[in-house]
């Protein structure tokens, strides 16, 4: 379902000064299993809680579907770990002009910028809109404030505000909990022991998807399959470990402070701003778990292929070799078309693609773009996706959990905190 | 109507092992005299054309007006630099939700992925819409791969390819001027010596412009004046040039290969886009202009104030000190609101926000995120653009034009190649 490709950061792809042994995992056994074994030991146990959250009952989510079927718009009001989820799910399963075609929009209010907050208001129907304010804390100043303006034009407009507001927070924390109580508002209740970047699976990103008609169930199923193959895997053949070794490699001996992700699907780059939250927050760390000064982390870019290419592969090719490549992509495409060039034949840059497809064309590009880094030494390897769907994103999002958590092992700090 | 701030690069606020002394560019007059001059002595000549462009007669664009406005949608097929400077002023200049509001919408065709070409077809009425297909080249690979699969379809629906195409390239070379002869397509030329990276003022950026209604006098204005200022100017007082020698500096004395674009303003993410295509292309080198191995370029990466705060300032303050922080923001917002906390106010996360607005709130937290950034030794300047309109932000685009090429002479790389 999801397969990595680590040959573009072996010496014979890339070269002696840069390219890893063929067998490297197995250079670095005792970390990897070390690293393993301290997740497995975790898990069931705080903070190791995410692991648990896709065989939850996620009932009491689901059950909201008809009350969801009443609204024509609904609003993630969040910021960072609180909307990326719902963010990476829209982004990669709804139509890029679902907002246009569909009865049922979805909005964010993800910034404390007036525009961003205020102009969704020009576009709703206030009767017709949930606004779901979401946060773990239940006081991140960008959320409280933009739900005290929403608080007040509801008001203002006379809706009562239990029909139009669906809180998601801690179950006692903070002061949204509060303000729920006080004013009779449905609440969804993020369990204990799993910070906000971990939360994809609880309320903070289901509820959302459940408005956006995602099947809930695959999307767990494909996170469960994922975890079924980490449990029975040695870490040293699993590739989400290798791949964090890989990262944490290139990081700690080649100085490669970039990790840049390279979305070779728009579908995709909302996953890719997710994981990149994930990313930072959990390994960004200034002391490791001694108390030794570390200043982790290789800074995650989110980019687009093949647009990209046109915007940023000078500077990759030619400038700095100081980035770790990883693509992402999806091998079937959810849509496609061939080029019929037809009387446009005559014309060179035209003729080339008679017969391939669009898809054809991407992953070309892809390749080229993989050989003419290894070529000039620049290392990369590629997580593939079979297709892009619930099942595929939910598997995706649980390796990327797992990889970052596990990557956190190797530099010794804590994902969590 | 353009003010820089560098006082967090100075030794008084970051400290003395990474800050810049308070006269810096006294120190560096020499290189900054000669990169000044360099230009100076270039304006006038290929490939230094981009400057002439705000002073160019662009009536045969606006005469176009009238042509457009029976359109209903508008899709600018390019890529790279062909595509983004047309989406930074749309994303800085229309209302965010500007397709769901207005009978003048716009797509973009910018990339390879199927999804991302096919998506319009389900959106747009053919009957009614306008391909602007952009390749300064004329054989951009996935431009004009996009461009057979519209023409097909065009032709599928028995529609007149003169109607509903209107072509942007140059004067003679590449297939699709050739193709505009053949099919008689309204075509505008990319004038000799502008690369598709320094051409928005041209067709490529003013014909979109002028579809979504922008002021072409008024962003071209702000260009002139810029440019104004820049030649009445000694380069070692002029903050454009400054701001050049901040980024080579920091990249080059301190190793800082990341230069982190902060826009703290959801409306700038499109022009930060542009100017990251506009840097990395023009100065990601492997050769300097005497054939010596420089590998040049600082990688830019793009950022939301505040939303990123929640995603990357953990790695920012506590990982590793590889950056140079650059912050956007606008000082008199386009829309504001105030906070009225009334009833809520007994929460202590929401009675902090009574009687501030929204604008008061993403400025404390970008003065809050310099201050610390500053106190943890890591250097930041800030660019603040007085408003949000077409007169700053022509302004905008021309001073980081000229920003790159100075910036070009002082790593001594061609920044047009």
């Amino acid at each position: 379902m999801i397969s990595f490709d680590f040959s573009n950061v072996l010496k014979a792809n890339i070269g002696g000064e840069f390219g890893l042994s063929p067998n490297f995992p197995d250079e670095y056994n005792e970390i990897i299993r070390k690293g393993y074994l301290k997740i497995e030991n975790g898990r069931g146990e705080y903070p190791y809680h995410f692991m648990e959250l896709p065989y939850e009952d996620h009932e009491e989510i689901k059950k909201y579907s008809d009350i969801l079927g009443k609204y024509k718009n609904f609003v993630v009001v969040g910021i960072g770990g609180s909307a990326l989820g719902a963010y990476a799910l829209f982004n990669a399963l709804k139509h890029q002009y679902h907002n246009l075609i569909s009865d049922r929009r979805i909005f964010f209010i993800d910034n404390s910028d007036p525009a961003t907050i205020l102009n969704v208001f020009d576009v709703v129907d206030l009767k017709n809109t949930l606004f779901n304010i979401i946060t773990k804390s239940g006081s991140t100043a960008e959320t409280m404030s933009a739900f005290s303006l929403i608080f007040n034009i509801l008001k203002e407009e006379g809706l009562p505000l239990n029909d139009h507001l669906v809180v998601t927070t801690d179950r006692e924390k903070g002061d949204l909990v509060k303000i729920a109580g006080e004013y009779n508002l449905p609440t969804f209740t993020i369990p204990e022991g799993v910070g906000g970047r971990y939360s994809l699976f609880t309320p903070v990103g289901l509820l959302p998807a459940l408005y956006m008609g995602v099947d809930l169930d695959a999307l767990l199923e494909g996170a469960k399959d994922v975890d079924s193959y980490w449990r029975r895997t040695p870490a040293e053949e699993n590739p989400i470990a290798v791949s964090a070794l890989v990262n944490y490699l290139y990081h700690t001996e080649q100085a490669r402070n970039i990790l840049a992700m390279m979305c070779y699907k728009d579908a995709l780059r909302g996953m890719g701003l997710w994981y990149q939250q994930l990313w930072a927050e959990s390994l960004g760390k200034k002391y490791d778990l001694d108390s030794n000064l570390v200043e982790t982390g290789a800074t995650p870019v989110v980019l687009r292929g093949a647009t990209d290419q046109h915007s940023l592969l000078q500077l990759f090719m030619e400038g700095p070799n100081d980035k770790l490549f990883v693509f992402f992509d999806v091998r079937n495409p959810d849509r496609d078309r061939r080029f019929h060039i037809g009387s446009l034949s005559k014309y060179k840059s035209l003729a080339y693609f008679d017969g391939k497809s669009s898809h054809d064309l991407i992953t070309a590009e892809m390749s080229g773009v993989k050989y003419a880094l290894a070529f000039n030494g620049k290392p990369n390897y590629t997580v593939s996706l079979e297709s892009l769907d619930a099942y595929h994103l939910g598997a995706l999002i649980y390796a990327l959990e797992l990889q970052t958590v596990f990557t956190s092992t190797l530099y010794n700090v804590n994902p969590f905190d």
